[in-house]
């Protein structure tokens, strides 16, 4: 009996830390566009690795301290400081032990002279990794969807899997 | 052995509710957008406590009634005669055991004249309770993205995590 | 004690599935924005049973084929090569043993001219089941929200419980 009670177990706690992982990279990507509209660099960054990257339509980063100093930026802050939504939508997260990918899309929103614009609606790839505190974006890479096959490959099925 | 399968079995008991509470606010959240464009009162007003208060861009709302009144009112029956949809964002959620905090953004999309407009981005802060029938809204705060020191505060992270 | 244990287990497991079966339903409709926006027409139809049925303003697929044949076309696959998101909400989501209801909102954005444009606002309502390889969308019913009714009628409460 004990035999059955605890393979029961042990397939439940497996079952409910893969259900906790996909919440928690859930949770970080859905903290994303609040903390950089806040302009705050610190919580920001702090959702990559270390050596984590970010690439935005030209724009490239190459480390958690790179995502600080964009979020400092005069361009971001002034960004801010007019009025924006960096509004990410669902993800989509496959977890595979210790790494996981996810993918959304993303549409920035800005303010201007008491209106607002979509500037931006953006295809997203993520990939995270699991730290000793938790889940950390060890690269993303955002492009336009202005037509163009890399921003549409972001989405592909076979990244998203691969 | 039976020590430690009811150490195992109360662990996961207590994970397994914290996810529960993390869904059931995010469920919450993204049924509030859907009712309000469907212009029913009674689900609606039905998230939030009856003492509950809804703050958007200078009108108060300081209970379950005065919510239920907001959607039955002209302004907001006009503005889903013409077609509107309040789209909010993915939610980040903290569930602090009988209470929980909960940010997202929000676009207003406005149909008029066969077009559509983002009519407003938003802040959205949340604070919610445990009530005897399940997780209510005890206080929404949503602000205008313009730029306002007020709406990039209720992004910040030590709102959110206080 | 091992009655106990057991209807402890029992309840543990009954609870996570539902969780699980949630999550599932939610990572299927946050697959099919991307997807489809990539263009690739298997992993799209994939989500509809064989005979599943999508319709959407005036266009109604009665098939997983259907929805193939979608994808492939030339008003879509043109639709994409200029730039296109299709941006759904977060859904609200109910599981009733082996079948499902979601609902959640849509907004497509579509890239002309180095611009940005929320093209249409809309109505999601979806009907899942449970197949044998996991789950399939039934019916999916997506309507313009211009102050039809009709469209309002898709996020109406009892049709999303019924």
């Amino acid at each position: 009996m004990n035999d059955e009670i605890l393979s029961r177990i042990s397939a439940l706690e497996t079952r409910l830390q893969r259900v906790e992982d996909e919440l928690a990279i859930t949770q970080m990507l859905a903290a994303y566009g609040p903390l950089v509209d806040a302009g705050e660099p610190e919580p920001v960054a702090a959702l990559w690795a270390e050596d984590g990257s970010y690439s935005v339509e030209g724009w490239t980063m190459l480390s958690r301290t790179d995502v600080h100093s964009m979020v400092t930026s005069d361009a971001h802050q002034g960004l801010i400081s007019h009025g924006s939504c960096h509004f990410l939508g669902p993800a989509r997260v496959k977890v595979t032990g210790e790494s996981a990918t996810a993918v959304c899309p993303s549409i920035l929103v800005v303010h201007h002279e008491g209106r607002y614009h979509a500037y931006r609606a953006g295809a997203n790839h993520f990939r995270l990794r699991r730290g000793p505190e938790g889940w950390e974006i060890s690269e993303r890479i955002t492009l336009a969807l202005d037509g163009s096959e890399e921003a549409r490959e972001l989405f592909s099925d076979s990244k998203f899997s691969g």
